[in-house]
């Protein structure tokens, strides 16, 4: 089935289990997809846009409620929409990075991360995780410590990611941004993997920033997300425009550069407003998510040779795998090597684990049912005993 | 009808003749309606991304191959897709301009180009535009000289609207272009009103960057749009990042910094790829629409007192109009004020002009057919005479 010339319609989420890394967070509701149909114009939203001309002054669809909205919900002074978390670590990076300034960010940070250090001339300072592969207060004030003995100042920022892409560990943000405030470090706390998903308290967490990600963990369309700022760091990151045209003295209002005026116009913006209601509920769930979580790591962990390298128990849905010692000890003789594993889980109905990987591999149930994690659990075990692995079962 | 809590299912397109000026060129076509529904879910183009891992390398769907298309039909060696125009100016501007340099632009030039200067430090010089509201090559190499006077140094960058969005003039991009590659300074050229709108030829046009939004002319979702670059310029702006982690050692292969990495994941950029062969298509039978605005236009110009402020006969379906001297003056004594055109207008089918306006406003006929301009002359005509104005006719 086509949806254009070449475009072959896309059925994933209809046909199998889906537990790719990136994409299980990313589902649109119900709502969401009825709110890209009625708003897939380009331009949509500005049916009723009138001054001050301002995508979130806009009442109609709600806009404006909905940033007021989200910045409560995250406990938070100010929110903006932004085309994806990478826009708000850009922003924020250009406000407060000038050319050589160090910048704190973790031995786990996502790529974005440091680009958005690179756009703004910045050095990358990583703080390095400790051997349990967590972020901890004190290896951050290590860390500044040997920034301001190196650069001769404290870092101008630091990006610190509540839960990391690589392994799904929850870092003690609170902790860290203490220490980091005594050096009057401003802190962005990167919640791609956590806004939308389980619950964020900004200002408990004693974060300047979240930044929060609509298609990576709030049910939105691509690409979208949100910047959340204290109403003190507000003032930076969300300064009006002082431009002026020199021929014609025009001034642009209350654009705001960072944000290069208005951000997500249509589809992106209805998304995830329209599923918001239902993010904003299951949240607070999020103990039912980690339970399926554990069934399926379980199941994994039964089947000898097999590490969980993410920590144990799991606090969050994002699971970093290794099977080397055991599906991998299956591909070096199977006549489809690494493919025998994901060609298994496919015949099986299970997508997203990278073809070929039999090595380490991640993936997230965010979003199963309990029914499906015990399939999932189940389809693991199978492929192990059907291929001649040990299972403790 | 709903699409979510509060929010109104949008049927603007579906109830009315939509003549909003920046939505005319963004409805989607029905093949981009399908990609939508198909592609809705957050990071849905991502399910085939293998190493090197950049959205332009995915060849399941094809936008590999679309990128290759995008920067052919424009006449560049290489595109890539951009969350909005905006976007585009924003990288180009970071790429080249740095704090204090003096940046060309036009007394037209849409704000979004002042915000991308701003951004990264520069100062707007804006090139006047002529008694007729063109803007020339003459008047670039006077601002030129001015500049150059001013700052000591020539302007580090240029950016010139192909059509402008005030009046919707076409301005001659090839000899402007001319007098700045004299100064040896990049010409980037926003096509936001013509790339899918009307034929663009950027080296013809001796551009070395062509910008073009989806959202706005491409019949795509927003935020979405392209940003094409000539082969020596595309080093610079496509540079792939060089940033490494102190601790670990990281690099970040080829992601490109000014792009923040990827870029469209998802609906936005399957929007535009499922359009684009109709958006190749119609941008061949531009003078179609041109003669349909010559229809609307001719019938306002036969209500006696009405002015078209854009240049005349209209090279572009986007079109400003001064009715001061004729709806306005019924406007005056009306109860209902200003809006007894836009309600007029509205209980005849048509949507887009902003409500209460009566002096100057602006509308695109773009897209709609012959019976629907005629109609459209028809209903201005109408509500003039309805209204004791006098018609030429």
């Amino acid at each position: 089935m086509r949806c254009g010339a070449g475009i072959d319609a896309r059925m994933v989420d209809e046909l199998a289990i889906n537990i790719d890394p990136i994409q299980a967070g990313g589902r649109l509701t119900a709502d969401a997809m009825k709110a890209v149909i009625a708003y897939g114009d380009g331009y949509s939203v500005c049916d009723n846009c009138r001054k001050p001309n301002r995508l979130d002054y806009i009442t109609k669809p709600p806009i404006a409620q909905f940033h007021k909205d989200l910045a409560s919900w995250l406990n938070m002074d100010t929110a903006r929409v932004i085309p994806g978390a990478r826009r708000g670590f850009q922003a924020v990076a250009h406000t407060y990075v000038k050319p050589g300034n160090p910048v704190l960010l973790t031995s786990l940070s996502h790529y974005t991360e440091f680009l958005a250090i690179e756009e703004a001339g910045g050095v990358a300072c990583e703080i390095p995780a400790d051997g349990h592969l967590i972020v901890t207060a004190d290896a951050t004030a290590a860390k500044i410590e040997e920034v301001k003995k190196d650069f001769g100042r404290a870092p101008a920022l630091a990006f610190i990611d509540h839960v990391d892409y690589q392994y799904g560990n929850v870092h003690d943000v609170q902790a860290i941004a203490k220490v980091a405030h005594q050096y009057d470090i401003p802190v962005l706390c990167n919640g791609a993997y956590t806004v939308g998903i389980m619950p964020v308290d900004g200002k408990n967490l004693g974060a300047d920033f979240v930044v929060g990600s609509g298609h990576k963990s709030m049910a939105a369309p691509a690409p979208s997300g949100v910047l959340a700022a204290t109403a003190e760091q507000a003032k930076d990151v969300f300064r009006t425009t002082a431009i002026t045209g020199d021929v014609t003295g025009r001034k642009f209002g209350i654009k705001e550069p960072e944000m290069m005026g208005c951000t997500l116009m249509g589809v992106t913006l209805v998304g995830m407003m329209a599923s918001f209601p239902h993010v904003k509920e299951r949240v607070k769930h999020f103990d039912r998510e980690l339970a399926n979580t554990r069934i399926v790591v379980d199941a994994l962990l039964s089947i000898q040779g097999t590490n969980v390298l993410s920590e144990y128990p799991r606090k969050h849905t994002l699971t970093r795998i290794d099977t080397t010692a055991s599906f991998d000890t299956v591909a070096q003789s199977h006549k489809k090597r690494g493919f025998f594993f994901s060609g298994a889980l496919s015949e099986k109905g299970v997508f997203g684990i990278i073809p070929g990987a039999t090595r380490v591999w991640k993936f997230n149930t965010y979003g199963i049912s309990k029914v499906q994690a015990q399939y999932l659990a189940q389809v693991f075990a199978d492929i192990a005993r059907e291929n001649g692995l040990k299972t403790g079962s």
